[in-house]
Parts: structure tokens; sequence; C-alpha cells
């Protein structure tokens, strides 16, 4: 799956994913009327809002992307109906020849973490049956509870040829509060990228590994030593844009390949028509927003690495 | 909720919960039969498998015990249908008067950990309406985000009245890859421990705080020390019996008062007809099997807080 992501990356000379989290708020109002009129004000109303969002936003924007990442808790909080707009939403960006990073951050003991890597990126035995769950091509995983939490993806991976995204240094605000704590002089991240590296080390394609990291787009200077301390892993930066980063700041995530990052963008992306910069689209052509917003995106992202 | 909960230990005399993860291979034949020959070999047979077999672990220990703790991913990993025994667990539970622990172990950047406290703890606005999702009563949260990933969780619990169990030393043999990092000679869970304390301060009932944490009956010393570092968290301590601890290692967890800890046990108890200790009872009694591993078990930690 690394490879296939590598592959699209260098056909659509976009190192970008667009990150699926359709808060109710970001929908235009059209688009919750009709669900609402078929559905009441209801879960499954909210969850048929969402799905029909996500639908218009992809097919504005498939042509031009490798991958979308969609972030489970934006469904997950609709409860049951939430999830099934969730596993729509993979299964027709599958159906559009899009990679699938589910943003599932799960992490656990051994044999459950076994149980959420076979529901998200493997096949559960039903009697003489197998089935796959959700079916998302990479998925995000937290190593807080060290390896035996994170070995029974990596087996999935091998096994299903998936991908992972472990998380490293997160974009948030508090990241550092736990992750930048000095053990033997070095941050906690570092450690954490070191043990990916070594994962991805044992776990290679021919050039990168299927065991990639989550490493924000706020923490610069961090990502460009996480570059080097994980020479083999992608790197999968979200917060680009709303959450602050710009393609300048970005060049030191990738190799001098051109590779070994992608850079998510949720809200910059999905909500593109309520920004200033794209208003004369209106909420009626928002799809159409979105693939303005990724056209700059890319643009901006390859604008910086043709010229570092 | 924490006060409901410290309620029905003393009510009960047993400080204990009961995991439901359902594991296929724990399901006696004759219950994945009839599942099966309704629904035939397909993720919406082994959802009914799993639902029926907890339901009648439930029946049978219900009036024990004060809270079970099903593991999501047990029914994660069966996709929707599997999501939707989930759901019909937790309400199944409720219905009970049992407490419900939805061991989720979620955690993210600030306004994802907003959603996933939604969908699991609180209410989610559709419209002019507001629905609950999942709606458990507890949830396990992974603190490696900081702060800012797990405030959005105690805002909902404050709001709700409901409540959390961080991790802070979990039970797996590897959790100290990361967990034990000395981090200015302290072990990092030493850190997260304080940091749940502080919160815990913060955020207290008459006794006990509603922001618990999660430490591993499978490292006693580490329990010893942390039950001094956060004097009004509640302890949920997994790892009972099939993964290492018995009642006599486990007194530590638990205050004077004889209260502060909550011992869970999953296959120990689920699959009990199993064990050579209760295969008298045949695979077609599972649950009374169950309810006898219930009662052996808070003998044994009741006697050992009594003889301490």
């Amino acid at each position: 799956m690394i490879n296939k992501l590598i592959d699209k990356i260098q056909k659509t000379k976009a190192p970008i994913v667009v990150g699926l989290d359709p808060m109710l708020s970001y929908v235009p109002e059209q688009v919750k009327e009709r669900a609402f009129a078929e559905y009441g004000e209801t879960l499954a109303g909210a969850a048929e809002a969402i799905w029909q969002f996500n639908k218009e936003i992809v097919d504005k924007t498939f042509d031009l992307i490798p991958a979308v990442k969609p972030q489970i808790a934006m469904y997950e909080q609709f409860g049951i109906e939430g999830m099934q707009a969730y596993k729509k939403t993979v299964d027709y960006c599958k159906s559009k020849d899009l990679l699938v990073i589910g943003d599932v951050k799960r992490g656990d003991i051994g044999s459950t973490s076994a149980a959420y890597a076979a529901g998200h990126l493997g096949k559960v035995q039903v009697g003489s049956r197998t089935y796959a769950g959700f079916d998302e091509d990479f998925a995000t995983v937290n190593p807080y509870l060290g390896s035996d939490g994170v070995k029974p993806f990596i087996d999935v991976c091998k096994e299903e040829k998936k991908g992972l995204f472990i998380l490293v240094k997160t974009s948030n605000p508090s990241s550092g509060e736990f992750q930048d704590q000095l053990v033997d002089g070095k941050p906690l991240y570092e450690l954490v990228g070191e043990k990916v590296a070594q994962w991805g080390e044992e776990h290679c394609s021919e050039t990168y590994s299927y065991i990639g990291a989550v490493v924000g787009a706020t923490y610069p200077e961090q990502g460009k030593l996480l570059r080097k301390v994980m020479p083999k892993s992608f790197i999968l930066v979200p917060g680009y844009g709303a959450q602050g980063g710009k393609g300048r700041d970005l060049v030191h995530f990738f190799n001098d390949d051109g590779l070994g990052a992608i850079v998510n963008s949720s809200r910059g992306i999905i909500a593109a028509y309520k920004q200033e910069a794209y208003q004369k689209y209106g909420q009626e052509n928002f799809g159409e927003a979105s693939r303005k917003a990724v056209e700059d995106m890319i643009a901006d992202i390859r604008g910086a690495l043709e010229t570092r």
C-alpha cells in the first residue's frame, strides 16, 4: 500500500491528503435541509448530511489527490448512524481509487490491538468465513502502550499489505506535556520516533516502510529532526492551514527525493467555502471551493519543495 | 456517577467490574450455532452471538456486581454490526442498573476529543435536537496528547455527571517501554499520575474525583506508588486473573477506607466455563460458571482487603 501511495503522489504531484472531518457546522444549509427533510433532525439525518457533504467534496477533488483521511471521531459522535456514514465514506473513496487513511488513533494491549487491527485493516473470522469490518488502507495508531500494543497492527499490515502512521509528535498545543519530556537528554517523541524507525526498517518495501509516523505541521523544528531519525518512514503531517503551518514551513518534513511526507488539511479544504478567499463560490458550490483550495494547497507545497 | 459507583460498590461489597470482551472463541458452540442459524456465518451472525453471550452473563451476574466494562475493540472488529452489538450491550447493562465503563481508550487533539466525548459520554446537537450516541457512564482515555486532548472529556463529564479512567500504567508486558522512562528521575507514568491527580483535585465530588486512572494489576509496586500520588482518584485495575494479579497483590491499590479501586476481570469471568475449576458447569451453563467465578473473585478480593 505504501508503494501505491507513492505512485499516486507521483502521478498527482500532490503530497497531500484531504481530511474528511465533517462537523455539522461545516455542512452547508441546503445539504442539511435535504437530509433533515428526508430523515428528520435525527442521528440518521446528521449521518446523511455528512455523507452527502463528503460525497460532493470527494467528487470534486478525487482526481487531484492521492488520499483522504476521515477522522472517525466526527462520525462516532453520531453513534451507529455516524459509523455507517464513516463506512460509506471509506467505501466510496476506495471506489474512486483514493487511498483511505483511517484516522482512528487506536492502541491497546496486544489482544485488543489485534481486534482493532482486524476491524480496520484486516479481516475477522466468523465460522468458516472471513469479513473486513471497515477496511481502510492505513490507520493511525497511538503508541503509549509500547511495542506489544503496536505489533498486532504491524502483523496485519504485513499480511494485508496495508500501512500505519504512528503518533510521534502531535499537532496540538499541549502535545509537549508528555511528548517533549526529556529522557536521558532526549525528548520522548524522539524515542518514539526511533522505535518507529526500527519497526520501519524491519518492514520496508523498496524505498519506504509501511510503518509511518504522525508529526504535526505546527512543530517544524521537531519535524526536521524526526525526518532524520526516521529516514524510511512516511510522515503524515496534520495541522496545515487552519492549525497554522504553511508550505514553506514544511519542506523539512520531506526527503531530498521530494517524498517521505504527506500533508493533511481538513477544515481548510472541506470548509473552504466559508473562507474569505473562496467566498465567491457561495455555499451552493462548496465542492468547487474545496477543489480550488486543494489546487492552492498543492501549489503552495509544490512551490515550496521546488524552491527549497 | 462516581458517587453512584461508590454506592454500588458498598451495596454489593464487590469492588470489581466484569470485562465484557467477547472473543468469538469464548462463545459456547450452542450460542454460535443459534446465531448462525438465524443470520448465517456473517458479521450479523457474529454480532448476534456475542450479544446473546453477553446477555446471559449479565443476567447471571448483574445482582452481584456494580459495573461492567465492555472493550469496544471486540465489537468494532465486526464492523457496523459489531458496533450495534456494543450499543445493545451498553443499553442492556444500563437497564439492569449496572454502571458501564466504555473501554474505548480514545484521545486526540482538542476538537476531535470533544467529538469522542460527545459520542461516548455526552450528547450531540442535530439541528434543534440533541442525541446520545453510545452513552456509557465512564470512558477510558489515552493521555499521550496531553491536557488539551483530555480536557474535552473532563468538560463533558462535568456537564453530564459522568467519569473517566485515564491510562497511567497499563497492564501489558511492554507498557514500560515509554511509560517507565525516567523524566527528571521519575517514571513517565508518575508524571501522568500527577496530572491525573491534579485534574482529579479540580473535579472532585465529596470523597473521590470523577477523574480516575488505569493502572494494571500486573504492576503492584507501581500501583502502591500511584495510590499515593492520586489519593482522590479511583483506580481501574485490569489484569486480574488471566493476566496475572490476584487479590493479595492488589490490596495496595485500595485506600484505607477500602475504596479507591475497582478490579476488572474479563476472560477469567466470561470464559470461566473453559477453566478446569468451573468445568463441571458445562458449556450449556456458561452463565452459571461466570456467576461462580464472580463470587470467587469477590471473595478473593474482599478476603485480601479484610486481612491486610
